[in-house]
């Protein structure tokens, strides 16, 4: 598999290569506004930070939050602080700790990540049990967590059994089940859940909960849904460089979002875009479905052709140049119309 | 000395607590709900943080410019560029990445501090002739860097001269000069000259240029003077967790800072308050000024007394237990008003 | 596959389970003890080291040679020596830098390890061509070395072509070609070619040199083909506490070892005894060699009864437990009658 | 202070720069042989390290023992398994884990160290108190560790009462009290005292003990007087690269040493050799002692013409350039003989 990431050119548009493309929810961009009232404590004591740390703890069901800049510095430093140094994570090749984050798993968290191939994205019981190896073992790394990532980055999604099936592997071996959240609301959006049915009623222990990619300037929380694991991870958080100074700014962000289910309305709409681009896709011939279409990521094969030609307009990432599969993303920003203009696209590189 | 950090609470005024407690500038919020305009490529290949790099490469001459999210983050991924394995880096015992960081430099960039008392937290020539030890000698860590706070964590400012003096020191034994420029506005503002007179004309090799403390939302950058020092940096912001995704809104921000002089206009401001309570303050009985007030950070020596019953209305930090030292910051923000108010309190403190 | 490691019990035999478990060559200690004459410069100025400096100098054509305690500490200096922070190592999924380093170079040296799953241990240009994803692309780790066992973990060996083609696919990406040879003496002397063909003459560019599998106490160098690349690595290795005080006993075993070809004569007897062992067990009915016996380590596949029944006798360990593969290993140590008796036990354990 | 280490030269005796310039005492090569008896389980399953073990449990007090290559190694890996990522680290300035591992405990252990300058080398209650800050703030590292050195850098020796002062102090505000005990055997000796006296019964949590600068070739060992401390070490240690194979030929080592007094009586012979040069030099007009002579080494103030006239016919460190003191080493292989010739010597330099 050979991934390419191509420079955003003038002229492609672009608002498919990425869900980070998109930009703020204008009521997102309001709150920031509103929050800009005089003086406020920095590094967390301010009223945002602590009405969405009650807002989380009743959403999760008494859980510890800890908001940050971003999905690979939640990452780190959640795994960081559940990690000693001689222990592992278990995560799916594809997972973005083990490929999008340059190294920062092992070298910033010290953490040695074990991936394991998988069809889809996904781990199971099965494909973890195959390397809890070693274990007692001094020569070799302690596994002490499994990572997920929900939804995946192959824009598939674990059910609420899948994951519990998960949570209950990792315990029965002392394990903790982590979650990379980024685009957990279109999990919850796409199953039609709350959020905790998809992580602390499924036995998640940690979670990195994204918010950027649905509509915030930039914000991102680290959720301990086992509050104990929270001990000492404000240490380890300020360490990691994730601290924000003036951080009203970023809570009030997750605030909106969360307050009142804006992200349910958000990351259901980017749902809806990779539905409609799937189907208008897979009607057409020589395009195949590369994964199932089940959050807001449309993976397609597609002949090299086509894929060219595409590329003349469209700006977005080639996810496997081997197999010519093309990854498109839809957002909370993403209009019928624009994923219409994309398929006649589409239908027009692929016929030639 | 002990220093001793409160937690705000309800009652007190927290405004001197820390140029952090500022909000952000009517001006930068502007800019970034300007900068909300649709699309935009991610990872800091949209337009603004393209012209902010333009910008910045004029203003400091041939830079490389970086946005990051905070300040720690900056200093540590800027140092963990610039250092081998085995190198060290010479700063102030008050410098913020040996006491306010965590421990991030030894822990994320895996470097030794060699940390030197200083009287008014500025390292002179001699101060690092001191420390250039073991040099060549393999049971030693090798100096690499001298990095100095300007203005300093004492609020007091290097001028030109006392820069140059510090590369010249630094080069001559293969060192590079890295400066933590958190409040580099306000020492420039304090100097009335341009940024670039106070860093790359004196030789500064690497800054890590705030702009939070100055009413930004929450925005910084690592600027390489030497461009041929930024080989690598873009993998090191991005393992070190500071590659914003959505970076147009963190650009946008710095530029609107730093593109029309907005920033000695509000750094300016600051200073000036700081010098309204420094005249105040030094008028009273029994109150000294602990240094030189050059910045926008005034740091008084108080009866115990007089502490405890400013406090009482006041949220501010005890610097050193022991010596009675107080630390009160003016910002962008403040108002010749609050500082008359303050100087009231404290005159009733102190008078009892 | 499950990888079972047993602790090793009082009544088995264990000569067979690992080549560590053989003692020291006479002569070596001899050596050790010759070297205890008076004084000498501690930390490598001692006479030895620089006599051992020399005469790698020579066998690998102007190296420059290190010695270290254990092979974990020569690999992970090594590699700390040669990566930046965001650069990783391809290697094979077996590699013992991979499996049996608990992490060390993930952690101590800050590598991502990228693992390739291999048929029998030996990676090949197109597999680490498969992995050369990602470069110039800053969410990615940047491919820097490719490293090899020599002998691998399975046992198997590369031949010098297979070196040298490995070192082209290298080099002609910019990466470098680090042999991990805990084993490179049992390679050399089953080719039968001297250290430097299966090395510097085939491109590769550092070498963790073993001695300890082959007589000695415990003694292992890092060898430096290209002699630039050692620049920094004295600091390296301490840091990384691979610097012994007393060299000079360190030092001193290499020498023994491979000044007047001690290596080739105690390999090739070890090598002798494994293809014997094979020869043995490979005419038993339901054993198979699992892999080709190219070097001092036999692996077999048997059936579980067969296993449990040799446990009774033997100590080794199970490398699959799955697939019912074994290892036994074969030292300077292993006698004639020694292999004879094993293979009586293990047809014994087959007839059941 | 600048320290200047020099490289040792052919002409001039060596045999006062270092403890480590002495060679094993041959006893030690005896048992060394000894233990080379046929095969033995490698990694410490061997029957060596279990009776070093045994004999720890017993000399100590319930001890948790394990052998490591050398006192860095002890050091880093012990500090790494009992930090967490944010804990840090109290240490006289002078420390070896200062000065002399070349960052490794930042690098590998990924501790801050807070150094402390001393008049002597040694910690006290109050200066530990006065480092204890920060505590509970999340931007500060939180001391969990005092280390100090047994006997110190400087010569000079912690009697019983001053660790327990230290190790009370320590644990009253949750710290573990560490012993760098490179020459504790050089303590206990001038002491007159049991080990355990020095350690275990005086509240010392861990221990690097130290073999290699008494006659050994090169072994040391991490005992956990506190053996619930011990729980991951052993991970730690073999990720921290210090994990033998052939582990009999380590414990051999301190076994000989430990087993019978034979520390005892080697320490205190180089103790009483330095007590003897220590007598002859302080009766030279122009030389003073720089720090009381407690144990085996003597640390001189010389003018610099007479260092300067010493250096040609004797090797030896100058510990501080600038006062011109220097350091000279007794081992437990210098003889009376070798300290009448350098206070012959040292007479003629004085004398000019």
């Amino acid at each position: 598999m050979t991934r390419r990431r191509q420079e955003a050119a003038a002229g492609p548009l672009s608002l498919f290569a990425s869900d980070n493309y998109a930009g703020a929810h204008p009521e997102v961009l309001e709150a920031v506004a509103a929050a800009n009232e005089g003086w406020a404590p920095a590094y967390g004591a301010d009223e945002w930070t602590v009405r969405l740390r009650g807002l989380f703890h009743g959403l999760f069901g008494a859980a510890e939050t800890f908001p940050v800049f971003n999905g690979t510095g939640g990452n780190v430093t959640a795994l960081a602080a559940l990690l000693r140094p001689y222990e592992a994570v278990i995560c799916p090749e594809t997972a973005h700790i083990n490929v999008d984050e340059c190294g920062a798993p092992e070298r910033i968290a010290g953490a040695k990540l074990v991936d394991v191939p998988t069809p889809d994205g996904k781990l199971t019981p099965g494909l973890v049990r195959s390397r809890l190896v070693g274990l007692g073992d001094q020569h070799h790394v302690q596994a002490r967590a499994v990572s997920i990532s929900e939804s995946t980055e192959l824009g598939t999604v674990y059910t609420p059994a899948e994951v519990r099936a998960l949570a209950d592997t990792a315990h029965a071996h002392g394990l903790v089940l982590h979650m990379d959240g980024a685009r957990l609301v279109n999990a919850a959006a796409a199953l039609d859940v709350d959020l905790v049915e998809l992580t602390g009623d499924c036995g998640v222990d940690v979670l990195t909960l994204g918010g950027t990619k649905c509509g915030l300037l930039g914000a991102e929380a680290v959720v301990f849904l086992r509050p104990e694991l929270a001990e000492g991870y404000p240490y380890v958080r300020k360490q990691g460089t994730q601290l924000a100074s003036k951080m009203r700014f970023v809570s009030a962000q997750l605030l909106r979002l969360f307050e009142d289910g804006l992200w349910r309305e958000a990351a259901g709409h980017a749902n809806a875009m990779a539905r409609r681009l799937a189907a208008a896709a897979a009607a057409l011939p020589g395009v195949d479905l590369a994964y199932p279409v089940e959050a807001n990521a449309v993976f397609l094969a597609l002949p090299a052709a086509a894929i060219a030609r595409l590329h003349e307009r469209y700006h977005f990432y080639v996810w496997d140049d081997d197999a010519g599969v093309v990854r498109l993303m839809c957002s909370w920003q993403t209009t019928p119309e624009d994923v219409d203009q994309l398929a006649d696209a589409l239908r027009a590189a692929v016929v030639g």
